[in-house]
Parts: C-alpha cells; sequence; structure tokens
C-alpha cells in the first residue's frame, strides 16, 4: 500500500509545529517541538524515498522527466537545507506544495495501472 | 560526515548472506538470515537516500545526469525488486557496483569541492 | 496532525500481504512477507495507541463509551491474536472495520471542536 | 514475559530526569536530559500500550472496570500532557502512582491464572 | 535508572520463545517466534551493553576482575552464538545465569555505593 | 561484515558537530545540534558494543588483553561521560584515536584468521 498521504499528514505536522514555535519562546517548550519537528520531518523523507525507489518505476520516470528532481526537492524541502534545518513557515508551505505534485502524477499513474 | 563506504559497508553484508543461504536448506537458518539481509538492505537503501537528499546538491545533479537513475537504480537493487526480494548473488554484485560508481561521482565532487 | 488514515493504510498492507501469503507457498517469500506483515501490523498498533492516548480526551471517552473497547479489540486485532500472530483475511476486514468505526467517532468529534 | 516493572524502571528514569532538571539551568545540559525524558516516557507509554493490548484481555477488563481508564491517564501522564510535555515532578510521581496500580491489578490476575 | 530486570525480563522471554518453538512444527508460526525472538535478544544485548558502559565504572571493573569478561559472554550468549544464533534452550539458561551473576555484582555497587 | 570504519564515521560526525556547536549560539541551531549528535554518538557506542560482541573472540581478548577496557573507554567516551555529555572537542578525539586503538587489533586478527 504506498499512499502519499503518509508523507502528507507527516508534512503537515511539520507545518504545525512550525506555527506553534513561532508563538512561544519558552526554552523547554522550543526543545521539546524542535525534537518532534526533526523527528515528524524524518518521517516525510523516508516516506518520500519509500515511493521513489519502491513504488515509481522507469516507465513512471520516462513519463514525468521532472520526477526526479521533484523528489529530491521535496525531500531536502524535509531535511536539513529545510523544515529540519529551519523553522520557516514557508519552507513548509513549499514542502506541502511538492507533495501534492508527487501525488498528483502517483494518482495518474495508478489511474493508468 | 557523508561517506558511501557506510552503504558498501552493509552491501557486502547482504552479498555474505546470500552465499551463506546458498549452501543452508536449515528453515531456522534461512529465517534468520533473510531477516537479516532484510535489516542489512534497508540500511544500504538509507545510506544511499541520505547521500542523494542531503549530500548531493543541484549542481552535482547538473554535472552527473545520470546521478537520478543511478542512485534510484541501486536503491531499487537494495529493495524489494532486489536483494531485499530475492536471494540472488548478482543483485548483489550489481549492487555493489551501482554503489561504487556513486562512490565514484562522490569523490569526485569532493576533490571539487 | 492525527488523522485514521494512518492506521488504515498501514492496515491495508496487512490485508494486501495476507492476500499475497494466501498463493504463494514459496518458503523464503513467506518468511519476508509475515516479516513486513509484522511491522505493517505493529505500525498499525503504534497508530491507533497514539490516537486512544493522545488524541481522544476524557470528554471523548464519556461520549462515545464504546471507545475504550473499541480501540482496545482494533489493537488486538492487529496484534498477536490477530493480524499479526495469524495470516486470516477475515481478521483483517475485521480491523479495518473496527478502524473505519474508530475514524467515525474521530471526525464526529473534529466537527465538535 | 510481560512484567510491569518496565514501565516502572522507565517511569522512575523520566522522575530522576526531573528532578536533575529542577537544579540545573545550563542549556546544553536541559536540551540533552528533555532530549532523553521524551525517549524514557515514550518507552513508559509503549510498554503499558503493550500490557493494554496483548496481556490484558476481555474477562480482565469486566472484572477491572477501571482498567481502561488507569492505562488511558498513566499514558497520558507519561505523554505529551503529562511528563513528556513538562517537567512536573507531581506529573512524575502521579505517573509512578497509576503504574503501581496497574501492577497490583496485573499480579492479581496472575495469581489468578 | 539502570536496572539488570530490564536485561533479565527480555531474556525470560527468549527462553519462553524457545520453549514455544520446541512444540510447534508450523513453518508461518516458527517464523513468527524466530523473529520476535531475535528482537527480544537483541533487547538483551541492549541492556546489557548500557550497564556494561553507562553504569559500570573504573572502580567495579578493578574490584570485579571478571566483569568484562562476565557481561562479553552474557552478550554472546543473547547474540549470534548463542540465543540468537539457535533455538538451544541450554543457551537460554546460561544467558539467565549469566544475568544474574551481573546482577549480584551491580546490586553489590548498588549497596557500596 | 564487521568494519570499525562505521564506528570512525559516525564518530567522525560527532567531531564535526562540536565544532559547529563551538562557533554557534543560535538556541535552535544548538538543539538540533546536541540531537544529532546524540544519535550519532549513540551509532557509534552500537558499532564498537557489535565488534565487541560479536566480532571479537575469547582467543583475541587473550591476545590483547586490553581490549576489553579499550573498547569500555571508547564506549564512555561515545557515551554520557563523553561526547554525549559534552561538547568538548578533546573527548571527541579521544573517541577518534580509541577507535583506531580497536582498529589497528580489528586488522591484526583479520591478518592472522
Amino acid at each position: 500500500m504506498y499512499d502519499p498521504a503518509q508523507a502528507r499528514i507527516e508534512a503537515q505536522s511539520v507545518k504545525a509545529i512550525i506555527e506553534k514555535l513561532e508563538g512561544n519562546s519558552d526554552p523547554d517548550f522550543r526543545v521539546r517541538a524542535l525534537l518532534i519537528k526533526e523527528q515528524r520531518a524524518e518521517l516525510v523523507k523516508h516516506h518520500l524515498w519509500v515511493l521513489w525507489t519502491d513504488y515509481f518505476k522507469p516507465p513512471h520516470f520516462e513519463k514525468y522527466p521532472q520526477l526526479h528532481t521533484l523528489v529530491n526537492e521535496a525531500t531536502k524541502l524535509a531535511g536539513a537545507s529545510g523544515t529540519k534545518g529551519s523553522a520557516d513557515l514557508k519552507a513548509a508551505d513549499q514542502l506541502l506544495a511538492k507533495i501534492d505534485e508527487i501525488a498528483d502524477i502517483f494518482w495518474e499513474t495508478k489511474k493508468a495501472a
């Protein structure tokens, strides 16, 4: 069962944590929020990697030549150069947008199968 | 510290387990060997994914246009369609060869940095 | 971000694996399938436990007096006495039905919030 | 082997960490302590969930009608609304008291078996 | 909170699984039992390693010159050359005996502290 | 496949993180760096423990009577009393030196085998 919803749910958690971080300067709160953000973002990456390696096949990469770059950029937005390494709400929104693009391709390939 | 040696060491473990499986029909032995092969192959995938997302940057993908496909094929050889889903020695050798290709690119980019 | 879809996606994986097990007597295939079923079923349990502890609050348990038993039965169907300990398609269907009941309550409480 | 001692040992670790946090304002020390508290509290939850799903059976829930609520409250005290989300020594003591109540029921059911 | 009970509880699980394996030739049952034995035995090793590295200090190793060998042998009995790699009830009993020896030293050092 | 390179790569990561911590007082940056240091240092410990239990055999401990102490000290340098509990560059260098000593013994035993 592959489903881009798994990455999306975790990415929404990342965004929700970033929103909470913006309004809170308590150091202990921030530690815990940053720690959970790290775990959720790692799960985003993992679910996207699984789609890229286990679900998508060579014909998909031929039909969607942007797919490699798209998944790579999405995982970078989930990773150290994105929502892991910062608490940047814009990065979280960009990540969600990329996941939606991947999901669109995913469901197109499902219909075509 | 990124180092393709991490993926390579785990891939060598995968190969060594496949070699042991070939000469052994004891069911309990096979269960344990298949279980450890699963874990080692998962680590191969993980280490390669980390290189692809966290180490390699857009200029690398421009300079090495084969890099996306190379890493994708290597992770597929580590995954369900490769050494995870089979005990095929040839798949293990192909996986090691792909990792060596990735490592060559990795060290070239390091020198260039 | 709590979402019963997470448990459902994993439970559908459990069901898909059980279907594959029914038509396949290759011992190595079965080992790998049983191993992945174990992991997926563990994730079903985990996602349900998280809902039960972290999402549902005392007023929910008052309003839905069956909720404790429902979640307990669902996790048992995911666990050793259910789809973990057997390859019983009926148990997988019962698990999915229980998750749907939990999801119905979940979305009702969301609307009420 | 089910044994409520597993949850109790981790809960005592949670309490010990909270005690250390009270006397220390070094930010780096606090990060590491909060991180370990998070991990230990997660283990408390996990061990309690396992008892609730895998050890306790319908006749136990009939005989001890408070058992669902008791385990739910204990996991909440280990979770975000309890010792995970705060460094409150009282929450740690309440958690230990709840675990002791669960352990009492556990050992009664063992004797009855 | 260090407590040799953690290693002991997992080792008792390992022993209980080996006892169940002896009376059961169903291949699917054996796969699942061997898988859980692997996980429990890994936890035995982990808990013993933590004691060896994090709890025991140089003065303990001086006072108990057999302690290094004792812990090393216990982890070997939990590992591939012991209860992980076999379903040998004698290995499980030897493992429990070693853990008891370690626990005796542990509690002596606690009293002396 | 045992290879002390696994512990060394993670220990170099620990050192690199400590170097980054020295020049950065941003609290959020420090939280994330300390968290990753914790994970990397745990992997150093794990890889060393695996060598100690699974690779090294009684004849090795006889031939290298310092081996138990050496591995114990290395894991302590990776653990709470070393690079986990501090951001001390000297501890990171001592850890790398110990790993190199273990690696020297490892490769000697490999040649002798």
